[in-house]
Order: C-alpha cells, then structure tokens, then sequence
C-alpha cells in the first residue's frame, strides 16, 4: 500500500491536493485499520486525466528467437513440458506473463509426429503458422490442416490439441491467448482430457468446407456460440481478399488496406476477448498516426518495414513480432517501394468495444506523423 | 362481403357452429349497417385448422417463355414501358401480380447499349442473370458488372437502374421483388431519379472487392443498413462454396447441400423481406419431403431434374422457374447420375422468422417421399 | 385479371405509357396462356407513388354497438358459437374481414361463469377490457385477472382462453388480433384443447407480480420468447405513468403524451406481429397532423375529444373505437379544457419496423393542421 | 519476475513438471535477456485448475465506518480533497485500491450546501444513499434527487456531480465504481468541467417521470447509448416490487427474492460493466450455497443476517458492506423469523456474461450448506 500519501497532489481545481499533516497521518493510519483509505491520498492516481499503459512497446525478432525456440527441442520433452513455448514477456507485464497489456503471446515448437495433450480451458487462443509442414489441430472433433501464415482458433470452452503429422516436418508457430485477462477477470479454469487424446469425429477442414465463403452460410444452421464456426482462416484466401480489397479502396489512412477476421454467422469477432486482423501496406505505403485504447500484437506476415510508436522506430521484418500498447501513438510504413507488406494481429478489440472502452485520436500535428525521437 | 352464413360451419367442439335462422339474418343485416359482423358466421373461415396458401405450384419453362421475352424488344421501347418485362402469374394470385405468395417475378430483356431510368422505391429487388454479356447494375453510385447466374441487389431505398454496355450483348434476366407484399403491407413508394440516371461514384464492384471475402470484412467498418453492403454475389464463388460444402457434409435430408446468401457485416438475410439461397442436389440425389410456412421462387441455375409438390411431379432443367407455395409438401431429384443440379431461390424467409411465422413439418410416411398423383 | 390494358398509363418519364395496339393485344392473351404477362400494363398500378391503403378511416360508436353486442347472449350459446363476438368490418378490407389494414378486432361479451373453449393459433391477440366485473384470461397456465382498460396478451403459439368468474357480471371487451396478416402470410394455424381447458399451473396473476416492476426484472431470467413475459398490462398503473411522465415532458407534437407497452426483458414490442400504446391528451391539448406507414386502431379509454383523419373529422367518446389506415393524414383534440383524454392504440409497429416498412412525414402546411373537408 | 522455477510443478499428466537444472537455469537467463521466458516454468501458475481470486472476503461494519467518515467533514474541504470519501481497501486488492475484484467503492460525506465540481470519465459510477437528506446528482443535465437506498446512475461518459441542497442535513453515501477493471484495461480518462458545474436543462427527475414505468416505454425513443436512460432507481418502487414478487413466486434457492436492476429501452444491465440488484431474504429464510464468477459487493439496505462466504460467517445488519469475491462459495440467512432483510449489491455481472466467463455450481454436500469453520 502506498504509504506516501503526498505524491499523486495536484494543483488543479477539481483535484484532490492535500498536504499531509500529524493529525491526517493518524486518521490515513486508522482508517487503514478498518481495510479503508482516504480517496484523496490516491484519486489522482486511480483517476487520470487519460489512459496509461503499463505495456511498453517492444520488438521481437524472429531470428533472435528462432534458435532458442529449436534448442528447446532438445530440452524438454512434450511429456515433461506439457508443451514446448516460450513466452514473450513485455518488461512492464512480467508479473501477468503478458506481451502487452492481457494478452500473452508464446512461439511454440513441435516435432513431427508429436501430439500435445487435448485440454479446455476459460482463456481463448489461437495459433498463427509460421513455418514446417504437417500442422493440424484438432477443436470438439474437427481436425484442421494448417501451412504458414494460416491461423486457428481454440476458444474458451472448447477441448482442443496441437499437433503435427508423422510425415510433416517440425512446425513453429505463434500462439495468442487472453490468459492474463481471464486470470485477472478471476475466471480461468482448466482439465486435461481423460484420454489425453480427443476422437477426430468429423471430416477434415470440415468447418472451412462449410462455413468459409464470401457471403454464403449453410442453410438452416443454427450456430449461437460465442464464437466462429469457421475455426480457420487461410493465409492464401486472406492475401487474396487483402489484394482485391486494395483494387477498388484506398483503406485507411492510419492502417492501409485492413480487414478483420470474423465470425460469418454473426459478422462478429471470431472469438469473445480476441479479435484478429491482416493488414497490407502497399509499395512505398506509410500510415499516419493514432492512438486507441486497447493492446495490439502484430507478426509480420509478409516484407518488411517499421513502425512507429511513441516517437521509437521499430524495423521488422518477415516473421518479427511487435506490440502496440493501448493509447500509444503509431503508424507504419513499408519498407519495399515495390512489394507489399502483411501485418496480422491480435489484440483485445472486442473486450474494448463490449465494455465501452473503445477510444480513438488521430495525431494531428506534423501532417499526422510524429517526431521520432533519438 | 360472404351473404352465405353457413358455408363455413364445423360439427367440432370448440368451432362455430350457428344455423342461420331468420332472427340471426336479420341481426347480420343489422350488423353490416354498422360496419361489423358475427364473427362466428366467419371464425372458422378465418382460423383455419393449417396453413392455407392461395397460390398454386406452377412451373414455367424458359423454353417457352423465351421467345416471348425476345418478341418485347420489338413491341415496345424502353421509353414507353419502362422496363421491358414478362411477369410471372400464378392463377391463385393474378389479383396481387405475384408468382408465388406475396413475391413478385418476371423476365426482363434489354439490348447492348440500353440504361433504365434510375429510380427508388421501398420495394425490395433482385435480378439474376439468364444469359447475355454486358449487363450491369447501378446501386447508389456503385456498379456491379453481371454474368450468368450471378445475381445483385437494388435494395428498399437504394437508387438504382439496370443497363446493358455498348460492348454486350441482349440479355434476359430474372427479376425477383416484394411488390406484391410492401403493396399489401401499404407502404410502397416509388420515386424517378430527377437526372433519369445516377453517376457511378465508387470503382467498379468494389462491393465484391470489399465485401465478398470468406471470414473477413473490412476493419472498422460501421454498416448497420438493413441490406447486405455485399451487393453482387457471383456464380462462380457460389458453385465453388457448394463443392467444397459437399465435401465435407451430407447436406440436408429435404434440401442436399443448401447455402443461404448473406449480408457478411451480419450473418443475416440479404435483404429485410427477401431470402436467397442456392442448393446443388448431387448426381442421383433425390431428397425426402418436408413442408413449412413462406413462398418460394426457384431457378434451375444448373442440370436438369424434378421436384414433386403437393402429389405432383414437376420437370425442370436450365432457367426453368417454379415455385412452392406456403405449406405445400415438396421434395427435389436430380435427374442425371453423374452431373449436379443447382437451384437458385429466392423466397420470404425473413418475413417468416420476424413475425414469428415460421413452421416446419417433415413428411413422415413412406420414407418421407409423396405419392404421385394422377 | 386486368384486361384494360390501359388503364394505369401515366405520361411521365420512367413510367409505362404503352397505348394498346391489336397486335399487342394479342400478344398479351398469348402471354396470359403462359401464366405470364406485361409488366408495362400493371407497373404503374403496382409501383404506385406513395403508399396506397385499402382502407378507410371509420369510427365505431360504442353506445351504437353495445346493444348489439349484449343482444348476442340470447342468439347463440357460446357452445355454438365458440366465442360471441361482433367483428368490426371495414368497408375497405371486407374480404379479410379487416378493422384497418391486416387487423381484426372485435367486441365480445361473456356472462359471469361462462369460459370459452382453450385454444391455440399462430394469429397474436390481445383483449382491452371494455366494462364488467370478473374477466380472466388464461394463458399457458398463468391466470390474469381483468378490470376495465386493462389489457392482456394471448401471444402467437400459446394456449388460451378467456373466462368470467362466477362472482363476476357480464363482461364486455374489445378483441385484438392479426388473423388477417396471418391468414395473409399464409402461416396460420389452430387447434382445440383436448381437455377443452387448461389448468392453472402458477399462482394468479404472477406474470405482474414478477414483470410488472420500473426498471427491474427477475434475476436470472432466460425468458427468450417472442413476446412479453409481462402479459397483463394494468389501467392504474399505465395511467398513472401517463400523468408521471406529462409531468416531466411535453411529448410529442403530434401525439401528446404517449407511451409505448413494451416486453420488460426486452425493451420491445410486446408481441411479435402487434404493437399497443396508450396516449394521453392534455386538457385543451390539439396535435399536429403527421401520416405514417402502419395501421392503427384506436379505443378512447378515457374522456373525449375527435381525430382529424384525411380531412375528415371523427368526434369520439369513452369506448368508441376509430382507425387510421396507413399513410392517412391524423391528428388529435381534447375535447375538454379540464380533463385528460386517453387513447389505446394497437397497431403493426412491429412489421413495419423489421421489415424497413416504416416511413413518416409531417403535415407542413397550416400550421400542422389539416383543412377539415366539407 | 518469478525465478524459482520450479516452484509451479504439477506431477500430473499433461501438466508441466520440468525439474530446472544448471542447463536450463542458463537457458532461462538467456531467454529473459531477451525479453522472453520458457512457458513450462510458468503454465500451470497461468493456467488454474479453476478461478482464483486474489480478493478476500471482507465485511465492512458501518458502525465502525460512520464516525471515520463524518471526521473527514473537519480534516479537508471539498476544495483540498476534490471529494470527501473512505474508500474501502480489500486486503487482497490494496495494489488497485479495489473492494472485491476490479470495483471500487467508497463511503463519501457532503454538507448541506456543498456541491461537488462536475467531472466525466470513462469508469462508470453509481451511487447508493445511506443516511441524510437533499442530496441529489446530476447528470448530462438531468438533476436527480435522493433519499436513502435510492441510487443513481452516473454513467462511463457522461458529465455529473454530487450535491447536497442548502436545506438538507450531512449525506452518506456508499459510491461503487468500476475504477480498477477501467485502469486495468488502460482506458480511464478523466475530465474537470470548464465551469466547474452544469447547468440543469431538464426538468428536475424527468428521467424516472419519463423511464419508471412498469412496461412501458416513451413512444418513439431513440435511445442507443451503453446504459439506461433510466438514471435513478428508487426504495420504495425496488422494495415494492420485490413484495410483489415474493407473493407469486418462491424465488432462487440461492437468492430468495431477487430482482435486477434494468435499462428499461433494452431489458439489459444498468450500464456497461456494472450490474446491480436488490434481493430479500424472507422472515426465516436461510439460502443454498452456490459459487460463480465475478465479484459481488453487498450492501445490507434493511435488516439484518448472517452470510457464510467460503466457510466463514459474516454477521451484518444495516448498512454494513460486505463482499463475495470470484468462485467464493456463499449462502445467506435472515435473522429474524418476523422482518424480511434486503441486501443491495453491484457487481461485474455484464463484463463476465459478455466475455465469457461467467460460471456457476451448486454446493451438493449437506443439502447445500456449506461447514462454517473454527
């Protein structure tokens, strides 16, 4: 408990501005006795004047990770192990295992013919393909078949398990979870399938063959879950619609040519605490700046370029990975004057707009881009 | 006004069941002084024991219908009749201008080079394409280019006009519309674009280049119109949905493998009164009966085969039009064992499930397939 | 079937003006043999201008109907007769046996121990307790006790039946019901108990005693139906916030003071098909005329005063009951300078909203008031 | 960051059970270097086997809080202090200065006379009523007044402030806020008005003349926003109704008689991430224990009980607070065989439904009575 009961005052009217004397100590000393404080010790604190991020903005390379995700093979075993990830730890979120904000974030390794054990569990999840063949995951009975730059879904309350195929080769992906927010939300739980192991029960990539069309549900479902029925969203049929959207629009000027995932029986986000999205920055292509509420993580699906974020240039490249605290000011930019660059992200978009926390600004000075600084 | 007081009485306890009497026939004529009447002289007739449509299943073969679509273009201009259109009638439904129930119908010819008026109405259209090149729609600035079997929307309260490019070809087209349902529901109006034409204000189907992806649409978006921002949906991406669908489902006992066109901003129907779907019976399929409540419209977009309704069998092969009317049992076959049939449909499905209409019965005896009649 | 061919000919831009030659006269019987026709000879006649109703605009006197209504008891037995109810009959809708647009309503009248039949239909219906003591009304098990102006549900798919106490006296009310969009819809149906009647399986009058509460419902509910869990809606306490909210509001020009009966788990309409209000005009209070989509019928369930519809004015007292049909110019007066007026209204609000029916306009001229004709 | 790395192992199957040796220290000191960590070193501290939360139950007896509360009125003015208020501090939560979970509350004290300087953020508020009279709120420019166990709305948005009227007596309230989970999100923003006060634009309580009606809503509204028009919620209607109800029904075996506090124009929560409801324990009535998600804060608004929150006792009477933290098992009991006893509570309600996470079980030992301990 803060015990300096001076050093949030400010000399604003409308502020709590205090000074403490003998006799306030006594009483801040007393009322803390009865599991109670004094709001004005702390409301310019808990109340300020705009959102603060304990996240700081952080870069991971991919060519820095990648070895130390392979070494881990040789390790720990998936028996020992449960599974073989390492996480990404944002500096100002260790003590939540975040990579920003309540979003955890891991790169998880698996050899060919392994198979994770099936669990549930409260938290939602979802695994972007980053390289090897043979990947497939299985949710409630369906099995999909998953290559590169390819994501799925494991939501909240579903039995699901990683694994890849005896001829595959050993597969690295990026797993994404709203672990932190469930345990802060003090709702996570967690079972480990009897068998281990859950039957595969119906046709393979069936919820892609079923319910991935542009604009065609089967008829007559009647799906009310709180998340997509398609678990799967291609990488090719992604990149397509990116291109064929940046045909006939000129997207946004803060994120280029942007689409978000969704949930086609409701045109929702694909799950109830994540959303997810691929951006394509054209040739020569650089955004402006804004700042929203929310935490973002971003993977670079395909080129280069840098971002950037709170006045800090960040380069990346094919596979990196980098994260956008919540009303932190950012733009991109494409490296390539002549191919494009993907961004996938993930982020806490829905939680924001069901709780009404959603909040946006452009940056308005400097022709919409911000200084860089140092 | 029905003078035969009689005509609908039932012999079953809780059902009207009043002689007409001289002392009740003049209360009648007292009645229908004061704008009223005995309800029992009617209640039976007006609640009755199950769905009673007053349309009638009808086929019509394009064949036939053809050459007096052709035969307008010399008969009429556009100038003076509008729009150069052959109605659909059904014998139950001749009062009202409808094909089935409450929806409207007809085939439309225009000549390369031919623009309709621009106009506005609350009535609810679609237009899907029989044959010819060069077709085009305009819907509040944006155009949509038409082939074969692809249809497009002109929903309540959109600007739009239909047109056939210098470049084209004559072309026929299906009209579908709730004309006959927005005119009973006493709220159709009608407007002609002061310019007889409306300038394309967006780059040419950018609704298809932002709209028509699998799982995606495009981020931030804040549509929340009562129609589809989706305004064309092609038969190609249609047919191939249906493939990949049947690869990994039986499909529907009473249908095959059956998609519903969607608005993708919310997983519902196309448009507020309108449904649409297209249904592919694989070869030799033949499904079982079922009846339900609504009006439906079909097209054979593919194959050859027949449907039987109500006891009765019906023939049908490429751009052949029946319809099943409210609660009449039917049930589909392919004809051919080795190619699939596709029927496009478009029906009232919406105003079903809004107002709480909807039912749906299966056919229970042998083997849930309808004796033939006669 | 029309054979004027040219009697919806209109000689403006965009609209059909085709004069009828021999050889098109041919051409349409040849058409006709087809089940087919020209559009061009009906366009204009289906695409009218603005909305058309069928209607029109009658007021019933309840002094002139009473009589006729009481006079039923001793005509028929409701064994015979099911229910003894006067229909009202607009001159308009005769063939649907119509009170304006697809509404029917009726006056029915019940001797203290008599309880008609249980029965069940997909029609909505609502009862407005008109005069005597004793009325019930059971619905899937849940008995509502009446007084006069109270008003209860019998939603579509429900069991009902209405009933007078032992203790009671001969009771009259008003019938609500969309028997005419239903037939129309082609999706009614209905059955007789078999036990003739049902039991009462809640305690009396639980639906208010759980529902009926400002701003508050039962914790934990899952009702999901398409109507209101709240079925009976009370006189006392509807105007009671009438009077609350005059205080706190002007209202509305055209309506006064005016609230809608919504479902409480909902914030909707309280039946699926069929809206209901009640209204309450100001001593010395006169609105504003405005026309709108929709049919409306009205019953003065308090004081008196008169409507101005389409020019034409209807005086109006405590029981009378009047319509607006839709698109019908209206507008209101109190016919006193020191009581409040109050009117019940039941309406397809509901259809015209979820079907995008739903269009108004003000009366600009003269001040909002329209020219009183003749 | 946690470095005794073997201080989470599970000898389970599927579980990580990784003993750390020199080798993996190493490799765990590279990782954190680069801002990364071996998920196995943390999984099963992440991933609960069920909800854990860090809040304690803590009862928060007004007795002793009173007298604390009154001497702020002489140790700081509203100037210094912006508002005067105890706020109460769960032991387990000190760090967010929380009550239970993410909420905030504290009790706050006014002069007549004083008015507090209008102010708007993102958290949502609302405000219970203990002892005094002439305080009000306003709100956007609605003015509410207040007497004990009303409370008031004031909104994520919106402009407001306390005040007590020159002619009332000292007030005490308990304010409950969503302080915490909105800085936790990183989305709390704060505002002083300009003038340090609103103007009052609306006549005094119109939103409860206007919105406290028992089904019934104004007709013609268009309210959107994310919480309830209705702003003020009052004793005697909430215990009124709650009479009402405990005549028709038995209630919840865990609950007794409870009712929620609703937005009337949708049947939802109050506001978007705080719920709020009123339950009363009959003469006698002693409940079942159950458990769920989300964080619950009581407030003893009439009469006097005991509740055992995982095994412990918790005495209170009138206007003691007390909490339930996450997963908690909780049952309650009247004290007296005469007296109903009512308890007031806020809690995070809309945010577990809307994420996901709410979860429920029955105590099934000991006809669901939990063992009190030592």
């Amino acid at each position: 408990m803060d015990t300096d009961y001076d050093s949030h005052r400010e000399n604003v009217a409308g502020r709590a501005n205090v000074e403490t004397t003998p006799e306030l100590r006594a009483y801040y000393e007393e009322l803390a006795g009865a599991e109670a404080g004094a709001l004005w010790t702390v409301a310019n604190k808990i109340e300020p004047w705009e959102p603060v991020s304990a996240s700081v903005p952080v870069l991971w390379r991919y060519e820095a990770l990648r070895d130390k995700v392979l070494k881990s093979l040789d390790l720990v075993t998936p028996e020992q192990a449960g599974r073989r990830v390492i996480y990404l730890s944002n500096p100002g979120r260790r003590d939540v295992v975040a990579a920003v904000g309540w979003l955890y974030s891991g790169l998880q390794v698996m050899r060919a013919g392994e198979r994770a054990s099936a669990h549930i569990h409260t938290a939602s999840a979802l695994r972007f393909i980053i390289e090897g063949e043979g990947a497939y995951t299985v949710v409630d009975g369906h099995k999909m078949t998953l290559g590169p730059n390819d994501f799925v879904l494991t939501p909240n309350g579903t039995w699901h398990e990683h694994a890849v195929a005896e001829e595959g080769t050993d597969c690295i992906w990026q797993d994404g979870l709203d672990i932190p927010l469930t345990n802060a939300m003090e709702a996570n739980s967690y079972a480990v399938h009897e068998d281990l192991a859950q039957a595969v029960t119906y046709p393979v990539d069936d919820s892609s063959g079923v319910w991935a069309a542009p604009g065609l549900v089967p008829s007559g479902h009647t799906w009310n879950k709180g998340y997509s029925p398609l678990l799967k969203y291609e990488w090719e049929a992604t990149y397509e619609a990116l291109q064929r959207h940046a045909k006939v629009s000129d997207g946004s000027e803060f994120d280029g040519i942007m689409m978000t995932f969704v949930n086609p029986a409701t045109g929702g986000h694909v799950m109830q605490t994540i959303g997810a999205s691929m951006q394509m920055l054209r040739p020569g292509e650089r955004t402006r700046a804004h700042r929203h509420t929310g935490s973002f993580l971003y993977h670079c699906a395909k080129g280069s370029g840098h971002s950037i974020i709170n006045g800090k240039r960040f380069d990346w490249k094919e596979h990196d990975i980098f994260c956008v605290p919540s009303w932190a000011w950012h733009e991109h930019a494409n490296a390539s004057d002549t191919e494009d660059a993907c961004l996938f992200c993930f982020n806490d978009l829905p939680v924001m707009e069901k709780l009404g926390y959603w909040r946006e600004e452009a940056f308005g000075d400097n022709g919409g881009r911000q200084p860089v600084l140092g």
